[in-house]
């Protein structure tokens, strides 16, 4: 830290990515990516615009946003595109929350929320999740505080239903409810379809995920007319052409090969359900997932050593240290040879264990 | 505004871009960018990354960084990369101002530096460029302030001296000094070789003016490893992936094609002699420019008059509203062809101009 480092944020702790080691070949597991590469249409999208790079991209997203609001069934005033879902988050955290007006999230969730609070100087709670790691909505009514809720939730995979959401929206009318539906094309229920009913709801969707667009960095808002208006005057404040050129392009063309990314998001299910059942079997704890991952345990190996130990075997998981969770491992869901390789790594750790703890 | 947008920001005026219209086809000069595309390996590997946008860009952007530290002659840990050099601004008025530290720059100056400070709430002081539009730089000197000068500044187009950036990095020991160097590649002497010698110096740069990738967004800031950390804390706690992967690679590749930018460079200055002399020829009033873009007024024709015959016209140049800088157009130097349509157009309008006062 620099002597000149503003005292607002001496005592900042950053947000820490998922591990993106260079030094081997990993079967990547730990950042939710997509296994899928996006198809080609999108690629050639990409590389038209590469071609015109020396000019701006539009600051409007104007194709993009039209795009959108057609999928989605909204008017193109109601999206707001940004450079990955972390921007909307951080610009709904920058307007919607301030010394007066605190925020509220649940204990065990998306790591950055925490850091967002911290960064804008804004205090904020956390509500522990249920025992059995679910968010009881009844805990979000009437808050008197800005809501940040990851629907279905991160790391834990478990999701809200609508009614549950419109309980939250309905009772808070003075206060934002942010929803991060990050994950939500893997089986969960978009509350999109609420944003007209409730103009204090906002919804923020990521093409990381289901679109296969996580290293392009794209991400979309959708609320009220009046809110999103906010949202672009920090944009406009903060980085105008905040989406670069062929990442717009890519994201429309993504919209337009909806047969592609729902083929992609069945088989990320399927082996989401085939490997759940395979952990089950092995002895493994596994909640009950919603979303492009598995967040999973075992007696017979710590979380921190079943990660470690998967990694020395060449297979990246998520391991995070908090008490509550720091049994389970978070496991992306990878194609059919990624959690078939996976599996049989489990496997040989389990028996590993066994051994040692047979000859202590 | 909705009702629940924090009253911190209630009194924001975003930063507005130059206009990027879509309604037909204009020679574009109104936002500095480079009239040449990116070169063809540069776009292959903007593709190339294309087809692996499923996966995250890596967050240390380590082998962007490392190429700019061997371009730039520093060490990888004095290099931030960012989405578009207005993040690396932004990043610094959040770091290295606050409440007690206010920040300090010229009335004439890029428009967003206001913008930033009113954003994160610093107070700040606008210091007059002197009658002939240039930066004194003794006017910084001692100011117990974080001291923001682009050099050449923008829209003049001129520029201070390495020696005079270096008495006001050294006269102000415990402020930052940031050295916004956008327009540095067009004759300008960059700073970056000053900053081993002055912590407290941080100096951006833009890969969307000589570099042709307005469009990719991409930016650097060079500094102190303490400076460098510190902007690091911010990005981290904001936005980790916020340089994507196609960019990333466009980035790298550029950096290796020196030879195609420094021919585009050495074409631009060329024509911005060349629309120089032609326009002092036709009376105008052309300041000196060390920048891709020239400021210039006549008095045979208002400035606002004459941007909108021009647009009429279909030629896109920038008029600011200021008082001290209204009479004047900023145009961009394109290729020689545009420069030509442009002298054409301007020539038309004065025809015009004198036409209706002979007949008024």
């Amino acid at each position: 830290m620099s002597k000149f480092f503003s005292d607002k944020y001496k005592e900042l702790t950053p947000y820490t990515p998922g591990e993106q080691p260079v030094d081997m070949q990993y079967i990547k597991l730990n950042t939710n990516e997509s296994p899928f590469p996006p198809p080609a249409s999108v690629v050639e999208a990409i590389k038209a615009e590469g071609a015109k790079a020396h000019l701006y991209s539009d600051p409007t997203c104007k194709k993009f946003v039209a795009k959108v609001a057609e999928v989605y069934g909204v008017k193109p005033t109601q999206v707001i595109a940004v450079n990955g879902s972390d921007e909307v988050l951080n610009f709904a955290f920058m307007a919607f929350c301030d010394k007066a007006t605190p925020a509220v999230f649940p204990d065990i969730t998306y790591g950055f929320y925490s850091v967002f609070a911290q960064l804008n100087g804004v205090p904020y709670k956390t509500i522990p999740l249920k025992e059995d790691f679910s968010v009881d909505y009844r805990d979000y009514l009437h808050v008197n505080a800005t809501v940040f809720i990851a629907n279905p939730n991160a790391p834990t995979g478990m999701q809200l239903s609508l009614d549950e959401i419109e309980q939250i929206a309905k009772s808070n009318p003075d206060n934002v409810v942010v929803i991060d539906e990050a994950y939500v094309d893997f089986g969960g229920e978009s509350a999109v379809k609420l944003v007209d009913a409730y103009e204090n709801l906002l919804v923020t969707q990521t093409f990381s995920k289901s679109r296969s667009l996580a290293g392009a960095r794209l991400g979309i808002g959708i609320g009220s007319e009046k809110l999103i208006a906010d949202l672009h005057t920090l944009r406009y404040s903060t980085n105008p052409y905040n989406v670069n050129r062929m990442t717009l392009a890519g994201g429309y063309q993504a919209l337009c090969e909806t047969e592609y990314y729902q083929n992609a998001v069945r088989t990320v299910v399927e082996n989401r359900e085939y490997t759940a059942a395979a952990l089950k079997n092995l002895g493994f704890d596994v909640l009950p997932s919603k979303t492009n991952f598995l967040f999973v345990k075992t007696p017979l190996v710590a979380g921190e050593t079943l990660y470690k130990k998967l990694k020395e075997k060449g297979v990246l998981v998520r391991h995070f240290t908090a008490d509550r969770i720091k049994e389970f491992c978070r496991v992306t869901i990878g194609s059919k040879a990624q959690m078939v390789a996976f599996l049989q790594k489990v496997e040989e750790i389990l028996a590993e264990e066994k051994n040692e703890k047979g000859t202590n």
